[in-house]
């Protein structure tokens, strides 16, 4: 087994473990709409790499190698992937990218209709910051629940990613730059990743200083991530993505490959790739090699 | 001046110190589009009369005599109002209600377009997290800023208004019971303002005692509140109300008077405002005389 086997395995095993909490994450004894609960299950359950939870519970680990730590992060590794799920269902809507299918399934609004797909992503959202207050239950101090709070609500809102999404709407190919691109995805992709590391640290007690050098860690490692779907959007396999390739030259997306070219984009990945790893090393922590382990897997990947 | 002037003077003061802090709400150096920003702020200043925010100030005060408490109370009465705002925005959606007016003026998506007020949406939902997270930093301490947090989720979540506007969304006249319609109604408008004066008490430092009889209060203020709004929509004047009269008969919505009657509607309302007034008497409150007087206003207004 080798190293890339190992870390896709330890991702694997996180996600299930993430799936388990998913699952149970809102309560069966709440009085809501059956409609609405599926809804928000249909688009929870329907996959993906878990990676964004996976970070949270990494970096947990990683500043406080104390099984304890990951169970604490466990609420904010739910609450990150309901943010996730819900912008994808947004996202999917006729009056944004407008997309029948997500990982191979119909998406959220063929199934349930728009009227409830924005209920279920509004649903979402909002109950990911219940999930985050949770964590005070699970021995976080409350100061440090409301300092995740607080960077979930500045990175995943009109200064994070709805902002990036907004600038994505508004943006049209051949009239956007390489800088309107960075904001875009630092904002839609980045800025979530930055949270999931920033916010595992916090429940794992971290120093200002190692908060400083994961969140490098984390803008670099979410600048690589998403040029690399950019690149395998262009080039991947459609089996092993579950969506259609070149759908954003069809959407006449703009892209990295689009504007600085296929092999520049590569070395760009490489590059910021090595950064990140760079700047995690300044922070000295208990067990860093799994956040290692996964920023090499994410340039390596094929979907 | 009668009691009746003096309350509407009180609420519109109220309201305009709420206008002035939601014009700051959404700091001026942030990296955001433009038109995000313009969307969300089109909506946020299209008036109504702040209600939920003045009942967060109000309890604010009631429970601790001092101008201090009404400061600190502020950001989360800027909250209230996000949520309430990003409620309408969806809610007037094609996919929804399909409203072209609200308030005298056209909806945010006849003006910004589909995608954007989705997103003007997403972004005040998210907005308002972060406003409650910032009462730590007048004075309230970090366990009440989460507490309030967690209501906030609760009562605008799934489990609330989000619950409340799918349910109303799968809701069809006729097949509609006066359980179910209790229960829309209890969800979409009476959780927020259970939210508002709970929340309003938290930071003027309520015992528990205190919050639950303020909260027995809320939740028949809330409900009153609602049925006054059916009968309005029914009976009102078009030009105080701000949009077309008998629009709920119009869309085949289920009202308390299509259900009950119209003249066992007022009634209900008078009941319901009495047993409010009688539960906020248990509280014990330095100053209970205002959310009376608002408890008042509230059954005798025309619009």
């Amino acid at each position: 087994m080798n190293a890339s086997t190992s870390t896709q395995e330890y991702i694997a095993s996180s996600a299930a473990e993430v799936e388990a909490a998913l699952r149970e994450s809102l309560p069966v004894n709440w009085n809501m709409p059956d409609k609405l609960r599926e809804a928000m299950m249909y688009s929870l359950e329907a996959g993906g790499k878990r990676l964004r939870p996976t970070l949270v519970l990494t970096a947990a680990e990683a500043v406080r190698d104390d099984r304890r730590a990951w169970d604490a992060a466990m609420p904010v590794a739910c609450a990150i992937e309901m943010i996730h799920t819900y912008s994808l269902i947004h996202d999917d809507l006729p009056a944004m990218d407008d997309d029948d299918f997500r990982r191979g399934k119909p998406t959220n609004h063929k199934v349930f209709g728009e009227g409830m797909a924005i209920l279920a992503g509004d649903g979402l959202l909002t109950h990911a910051f219940y999930a985050v207050t949770q964590t005070a239950q699970r021995g976080v101090p409350p100061e440090t629940a409301l300092a995740i709070a607080s960077d979930l609500a500045l990175l995943a809102g009109v200064s994070g990613m709805v902002g990036g999404q907004a600038a994505d709407l508004l943006g049209e190919q051949g009239l956007t730059t390489i800088e309107q691109l960075e904001y875009i995805h630092l904002r839609k992709t980045s800025d979530l990743i930055l949270f999931s590391v920033t916010a595992g640290a916090r429940v794992g007690g971290a120093t200002p200083a190692q908060l400083e050098a994961v969140g490098e860690f984390a803008r670099k490692l979410g600048l690589a991530f998403q040029v690399q779907d950019d690149i395998l959007d262009l080039t991947g396999d459609e089996s092993k993505l579950g969506k259609p390739v070149q759908s954003d030259v069809q959407q006449s997306k703009v892209t990295y490959p689009y504007l600085i070219g296929l092999e520049q984009s590569r070395e760009l990945v490489q590059r910021l790739t090595m950064e990140a790893k760079q700047a995690l090393a300044k922070a000295d922590l208990a067990r860093p090699d799994r956040l290692l382990a996964i920023a090499d897997y994410l340039v390596s990947r094929d979907h």
